[in-house]
């Protein structure tokens, strides 16, 4: 990670805020760049000290940056990127925290020139709280963070934005855009889905009865809905599938419940509680659970 | 609630556990006994001192009891209330802590003389943990308890079981089992679906990625298999019906994203969003959450 002095990121909402955070406490001598297009999120930004400097103007945010990160959603990078591409200097790596990979590295390599190295980030790290007021410089720290390439990407820039997210605290691992959409349209976007389908097939009334199996089932239904309708668009045949998949293990078990067959339906559940400690299992071997 | 002297409570698991235990810390003068059909967890129990008295016998355990209290599968009450009827005292009160309502009346009544009351009670407490070994003396404090009543029901018994799971610290409310399935089909029983299919419709090596969300949203599959088809497979329609809800959300959901509708998504996520924040707002009022 020789030779970075500046990092600036686009988008100070929790995840942007929690970016430039990160590097304030990590990485020594870096200057950490914020920008957001709303003027209240720059000043609130000024006054919790989020970042080395807040630039009023996205152009001259991004000016001899090394590395430039996108944290807005996911349908504003293609114009972003255009507004940029300009200003970014030769040998920058540009990535971005979006959730879904494959539609950004396309605008990214469509783009920039060849000088500039787009590289996909996404650092599994958030919460359902959103805003600049929620960003933690240790949000990152032994969250995941999933770097993507494609076979024509850098293999420098692919490097140095594994070390950075290392430096943070992060536990990276690198795979394609393709394969971290269908891996994340099955393990965080089909679940988000399957929260928000719950809430809406729900009778407030009857809610008022509800006990914390309810709660923590549609928690993740709270996560802001522009952000995530823009996580679903970007990743419809994923997500469809996922929900196709769903379906069909809900007419499953209505079938054994209807057809009163105990020994299949207990089969359903356990199969379902053994796998499920078995996840456990796994997250606190790799110490991502307590 | 004059007159409480004794109080039996068969099936010794977290829950049964917790009620003796309860008793013991909260009803000064009443005698709790537990009974548990396994010679282990009787052992246990004792070692534990979950109870005044842990019986051996089923039907030494209820004799003198005012209250009698079955803390076992649902499928069990039939068999149970028919071995334990000859021995139950005049004037004493039957109930269950099953989590459906409508089959455990349909028995009670079928089964025991006029003389004996059947209540039904479903205290809203629990865990997907399960075993003597985590009853807690607290774990009714604060909960929700919905006590069950026909018109026929005996209204003095009524009157006791709701003051009785009140002294333990439960919140009680009161209503017929009809209403009490169908509430908690809506509420409980399609989360527990719900998140069961969920996990079986997920890949274990791509689980391996799961965030916080995939992990809270399927927690309560973690729940007994055992007791949960049980607790199904006693409140079939309400819970196909559920079912077909969920199924009919999640086509909604699907079309819009095949659809690319981007207004229609963002509305139906928003709608989830805005009707969980609510609920949580109540539940905060409540003193449900905290």
């Amino acid at each position: 990670m020789k030779n970075l002095q500046q990092i600036t990121v686009i988008g100070m909402g929790l995840l942007g805020g929690s970016v430039t955070l990160s590097i304030l406490r990590s990485l020594n001598g870096v200057k950490a760049v914020g920008y957001s297009h709303r003027e209240s999120t720059r000043n609130r930004a000024r006054e919790l000290c989020i970042a080395s400097e807040i630039a009023d103007d996205m152009n001259e945010a991004v000016k001899g940056a090394d590395i430039v990160i996108l944290a807005t959603p996911i349908y504003t990078f293609e114009r972003i990127f255009k507004e940029i591409a300009s200003s970014i200097k030769p040998g920058a790596i540009i990535t971005d925290v979006g959730s879904t990979k494959v539609l950004p590295h396309r605008w990214g390599e469509k783009i920039f020139s060849k000088d500039v190295a787009y590289v996909g980030s996404h650092p599994i790290a958030g919460s359902e709280k959103s805003g600049v007021d929620y960003a933690r410089d240790d949000l990152l720290v032994g969250a995941k963070c999933i770097v993507t390439r494609k076979k024509k990407t850098n293999e420098e820039a692919v490097k140095t934005l594994v070390q950075f997210w290392a430096a943070l605290g992060s536990r990276v691992s690198v795979m394609s855009p393709a394969e971290h959409d269908r891996i994340f349209g099955s393990v965080s976007h089909l679940p988000h889905v399957v929260a928000v389908a719950l809430v809406n097939a729900s009778n407030f009334e009857q809610l008022k009865y509800a006990g914390k199996g309810f709660i923590d089932t549609s928690r993740i239904a709270s996560g802001p809905s522009n952000v995530w309708s823009d996580i679903l668009l970007s990743n419809t045949s994923n997500t469809a599938r996922g929900i196709d998949r769903m379906i069909k293990q809900l007419s499953t078990i209505k079938e054994a419940i209807e057809k009163d067959d105990q020994r299949k339906l207990a089969n359903l559940l356990e199969k379902a509680r053994t796998k499920r400690a078995e996840l456990i299992d796994y997250k606190i071997s790799k110490k991502e659970l307590l």
